[in-house]
């Protein structure tokens, strides 16, 4: 198949390139290098069956003479200080450039896959969320750009879907980790692993008790395929329902790496959410659960930042 | 002042023209007439300090050689059939046509006030509603293009605000009824009074113990120029608390109409919601509050609903 990776030179873009690349597809991927990074599928560029594309998802008159089968759509910047620094082109990019790829796979007949997340539920009232969950987002904080451009992205898929205009499928995915991960995004594994490398103290936003449940970017990966290549056309959660405290996340990588930095605390940021653990009981009637568990994954994670941070 | 509105000739958009007009302003009356009227402005089109403009709040480069003081953004379909039937369109209008107008508020120095609505909050599971509570939207079902496109539209006012590029007033708007209302916009009151008017029967749909808040739309107008001209940047509701149960006003319509139609009761559409209070205490603290009570303003609802159903 022709395959259309819209932010396909980031961390989880970058891993389906490679994924599907491997299943014999020929792959088009698109960044406009925003948080995207060439290098990210520097070992793909030159290939048969690869094209990379430096293009941002909120032009017009995309891929006039092109033909993809299937669209997934990961142009985003996803982490908290990625899409705030600028968060108005964080919200056109959710919804703008929705609708361009949509209007896109209405036009190449080619099914659509958007990435949206678990940031839908914002700070959430009730665990673990399963996707009929209406959630708890401020429409007017720093975190709205993000949130409320991802809830404006699923309307959009779904008023297509109903227009019969394009087949829309949803994916919400939920924090995921592993190789091609910035080392400066900002995101807390990163960020602590980060300071452990180098010695410095590690640091916890708040008291440390709110809680994450992290993915392995290839149970992502496959994730999303499966998705994909389903009849479900309902929102389908994506993610680890292993929940952790911040704190135990940061003395596993004490320990991992033998560190001897200090935790420190500092003040949660606004709207940040207290817990986020995905109900996965669509995804596992798709035939879908996570493989890799946390102590596993962390460790290719920490090879692959070692070498990051050199 | 040089006032742009936009959304001019709609319900309330032809109401503010009128009120602003009268307090000597120069009006630029906007509207792409896709549910607003021209006869809702039709004594005002060739006077002086009044200029009509057929245009699309999502068209780019508009107003080069004009200059506003004041922007009020009430260009959006806002009752359920309107919106629902180019849904796409809705969310463009309040993601592309905001964007656009924000950036006209920026590059005149105009302040803007959005108007945003209630169904920002979507089918309350508090009540009354303050302007804090997150709301309870589904982001994907029939209603989300509206509810999702207003909540983005907010998150972008706040990020220009945040950012400094704009000077950004919010009121979410709470049911409004009054003269200008399009007979067959399909909203309870005006499918009420005209099935009684015309002798059919009155439709109400779920079991009629859902309600509403009803504002006369000269207090509407009113809150929307108090919270123009306050210094006031969070957002504020603009509504009237007197909530009724939908069975209490069909009751009232049959006895000031004489009427002898029978009441029928219908399924509830999609994520109707089932209640909806405004909380006013931050309106009441910036001096604004509701004096028109229903039993007067629906009279007047009557006699204009009985001229355009003629």
């Amino acid at each position: 198949m022709n395959i259309l990776i819209t932010g396909g030179a980031g961390f989880i873009g970058s891993n389906l390139c490679h994924r599907l690349y491997e299943q014999g597809h020929t792959i088009y991927c698109l960044d406009n290098l925003y948080t995207g990074r060439k290098k990210n599928v520097e070992d793909l560029i030159g290939k048969d069956r690869f094209v990379f594309i430096k293009q941002d998802i909120c032009e017009d008159d995309l891929f006039k003479d092109l033909h993809f089968d299937r669209i997934y759509n990961l142009a985003c910047p996803a982490s908290p200080p990625a899409y705030q620094k600028e968060p108005i082109h964080t919200t056109m990019t959710c919804t703008v450039g929705m609708y361009n790829m949509l209007v896109v796979a209405q036009e190449h007949g080619a099914r659509i896959l958007q990435a949206s997340t678990s940031e839908v539920y914002g700070d959430p009232d009730v665990s673990p969320q399963r996707e009929d969950y209406r959630g708890n987002v401020s429409c007017i904080g720093i975190r709205s750009c993000y949130d409320e451009g991802k809830r404006c992205a699923e309307s959009l898929c779904f008023d297509f879907q109903r227009a019969g205009r394009a087949d829309v499928r949803v994916v919400r995915i939920f924090n995921t980790y592993g190789p091609n991960m910035r080392a400066d995004d900002g995101r807390v594994l990163t960020n602590m692993i980060c300071q452990a490398l180098k010695g410095e103290p590690i640091t916890v936003y708040g008291n440390g008790h709110q809680t994450r449940s992290f993915c392995y970017v290839d149970d992502t990966v496959n994730g999303l395929i499966k998705v994909m290549e389903s009849d479900y056309k309902d929102p389908v959660n994506i993610g680890n329902p292993d929940e952790r405290t911040i704190n135990s996340m940061a003395v596993m990588i004490k320990k991992y790496l033998d560190s001897k930095s200090p935790i420190i605390y500092q003040f949660l940021p606004a709207d940040d959410p207290k817990q986020r653990c995905p109900s996965i009981e669509v995804a596992k009637y798709l035939g879908w659960e996570p493989k890799v568990c946390l102590e596993d994954g962390i460790v290719n994670l920490i090879e692959y930042l070692k070498k990051e941070i050199q």
